[in-house]
């Protein structure tokens, strides 16, 4: 096989150029840089080639042509992975398919129902699209502005409303796939039950790219809450937090969008720098609560209530009910904004680990003992969804103090070695990628890891799709 | 190889023998012939033994002992699967693997969060287990007191309360599943969030036993409502129904468990049936709604405020408000009972479909002009779960006339053309099994199917579980 000195066949370049816009083919160094990239500035790839289709049709020619000359492919959205599953590898061998022209909202159902949204639609514009619908999509998280509903689905994104409305996978109705071989699998059904045969777009969904190319999707909107309170919570001890949970599921149930347990070394840095505070005092830990139901009115009662027997009951120390849009921004940028504000102060890791929600302040008991013995002099400031039992255990070596990237890995096996010893997953939300697949396969049973190379070798038998994430052959080197 | 007289080979026999206590191996056929008639008797099939296990290493005996001698086996629970795929063909080669004595709970978490099942639990003692701890288990559907929990993973059933909670899929955190070749995949995990690599379990929810053996699964609980009403409503077209149902998602939200729609012909035959009625007078359509919350109180003013708007409309003919669980038992048995009522009458064709929900009153048009062109004479009583898109499109031939085997694939072939024309699902929530294989080859797309066959060839290479359920080779002769 002919190889250019861009390492790329050139007769796949030829079959490619016969198929797509000269605007789709990205082949300048510079212009191709900020695809290689990950989203931290972590680590950068190598390619020769961006390919940008702005239809499905395209993507299959793109995926024939990977397949027909055995060169492997990249996918991206918004490129804001957490875990390396969306830059190439260093190898300069693979094709990078990035699908940020993919864009139409191609459907809003006149009944509300559902949307049909491209793969490349930022999160926050089918966000608005169902807003305008007087609907709501439930999907939120940090990245919202900028990260892409394809990459949302490929990675099974979580966020801060999943206790109520559940992780990506909940609201995806249906699928537009494009087959390691360029096949088209036209799966965008509006059904919510249809059981004629396997699922197959679970397959799919949380599969990173590495079993086919999510091009579309038709996504479930949820009637719009019409009143929200957020309230903000100072406690003692993350068991009260657990207690503080059990009650508010015991008297507003279903109006629970979100519960998050924060450690106060990362509200104080919040504080710090974003010049904003919500409860006087120093406290060890915080509560963020977000409720809402479809009423107009007659929640707050509800809640004060909740409030003064948590109050009464000495679960609460200390707390405060956003009162206008403003308050609620404050609160969640000192949620969202802890890694901002600790990376401030000096040398910052972040993970991503779950446990059942009960084991919760075991497991930080448990960091809190192990950590800083294997690394002295850090603080280990956890936050996170304690209503999924989803716990980001970040860790700061405040400055000058720097940490290694022996460090780093060292922090990591000694984490994921306690959540695998409580039965928890050591990656919640993010998702596996390149840089999470040595502790997948030092961390689960090897059965599952059969099954999964099993799955990888029925659905890309040549290794073409995301070669080196999750599962599958190792590329060459 | 040498096969005995009962057509299974002695050498396997002696290998199950030495696994499994003898109350485990059912040879008699007296005893053997309940597990081979399915649960409305409309199909029989032939075996000579049936494996009744206790324990999961006895489940992995039974699949060792299938694989090395190359016998196929076909797993139930509690054997009221409706489209064939829990009894045998008529081969006689194929062992029943039933799992009703693996009928434990393991345990209920302390939390309230989850409970492990096994998967011979009877779905009503799940129910039953989730009330004890003050939680609901939301799965419910006809058959509850009689249907087992690993044939609700397994063919992921719906059932009244998907509108609010999803079909079964959503309701499995974890599962414990025997292979093929009789390896175990310990999945019973508790986790909301897990993405570390592909969530397997959901290639097994739905698989109707052809990927793997469910023995035991983690299912999620949900706050228990503590305030619920059910109202029936009279009205006079499915496009009304349609509205109510805008109306009651932009009224009431997420309060919204069931939204039930039916024909009056059905209606009509249960109230003779069962000697109860809820409206006076005949209306040609009916609603039965259930709204429910945590709260102890205030949502029958949110209820009656809506009725009144829908009366003011004219939306609502007629209609009332269940007073106590005698009235409310009533309303359900109108409309669970519709199949049986009907039977009385005379012979009675079901079906399972399903469309977008605004597709509703298209698909019960097209039914009415389409069906009784085909077999003129016939009754169409169209019930089911508005709220879903999923519509139980029955028909009637009253007696003395009868619906022969042609008639009925005449009528199944009609609708179901008709269901494909509009994008929807010809079984909604029954599955494929035996029966509706033929339809599923005939209506899917082929590259869904490839990808189902494949799927099949990587986890079920030997084709040993259930053979001739939903895809791979068919089995011999």
């Amino acid at each position: 096989m002919g190889v250019s000195n861009e390492g790329l066949p050139p007769a796949f370049l030829a079959e490619l150029g016969s198929s797509l816009d000269e605007g789709a083919l990205l082949t300048d160094p510079v212009r191709i840089a900020p695809y290689l990239t990950d989203f931290w500035s972590l680590s950068t790839g190598a390619s020769h080639l961006v390919v940008r289709p702005r239809e499905v049709a395209q993507v299959q020619a793109v995926l024939r042509a990977c397949a027909g000359h055995l060169v492997p492919v990249v996918t991206q959205s918004g490129n804001t992975g957490l875990v390396g599953g969306n830059i190439p590898d260093g190898s300069g061998r693979q094709v990078v398919l990035n699908l940020e022209r993919m864009n139409r909202i191609r459907e809003v159902a006149s009944s509300g129902d559902y949307l049909v949204a491209e793969a490349g639609c930022i999160l926050q514009d089918v966000q608005q699209a169902a807003d305008r619908a007087d609907r709501l999509f439930p999907l939120s998280l940090g990245a919202e502005g900028s990260c892409r509903i394809g990459g949302n689905i490929a990675t099974n994104a979580g966020g801060i409303n999943v206790l109520r409305y559940g992780m990506t996978r909940r609201l995806v109705l249906g699928l537009e796939v494009v087959l390691a071989d360029g096949t088209l699998w036209q799966g965008l059904r509006a059904l919510p039950k249809d059981n004629t045969g396997y699922d197959l777009k679970q397959v799919f969904i949380g599969s990173e790219g590495t079993l086919g190319i999510i091009t579309a999707a038709t996504l479930a909107l949820a009637p719009k809450p019409r009143e929200r309170h957020d309230v903000w919570l100072a406690i003692e001890t993350p068991e009260a937090g657990l207690e503080l949970l059990a009650l508010f599921r015991n008297r507003l149930g279903e109006t629970i969008s979100a519960f998050e347990l924060i450690a106060d070394p990362g509200v104080e840095a919040a504080e710090q720098a974003f010049g904003a505070r919500i409860v006087e005092g120093r406290h060890p830990w915080h509560v963020l609560v977000t409720v809402a139901w479809s009423f107009r009115e007659g929640l707050l009662g509800h809640l004060e209530g909740l409030l003064e027997e948590a109050m009464a009951a000495e679960l609460v120390v200390d707390g405060t009910i956003a009162q206008n849009d403003a308050q609620r921004a404050v609160m969640w940028k000192l949620r969202e904004g802890q890694s901002e504000a600790m990376t401030r102060k000096g040398s910052v890791w972040r993970s991503d680990v779950a446990v059942a929600t009960w084991q919760i302040p075991e497991l930080i008991r448990r960091c809190d003992e192990v950590l800083p013995k294997v690394r002295p002099g850090i603080v280990v400031f956890p936050f996170g969804h304690l209503g999924d039992g989803n716990l980001h255990v970040n860790v700061l070596a405040p400055a000058p103090d720097r940490l290694t990237a022996e460090d780093r890995a060292r922090i990591q096996d000694a984490l994921f070695e306690v959540v695998a010893s409580m039965g928890g997953s050591f990656s919640a939300e993010h998702g596996i990628g390149r840089w999470k697949r040595p502790a997948l396969e030092r961390l689960k049973d090897p059965v599952e890891l059969a099954l999964m190379a099993k799955m990888k070798g029925a659905l890309d038998p040549m290794n073409l799709l995301n070669p080196g994430v999750i599962t599958g052959p190792a590329p060459l080197p």
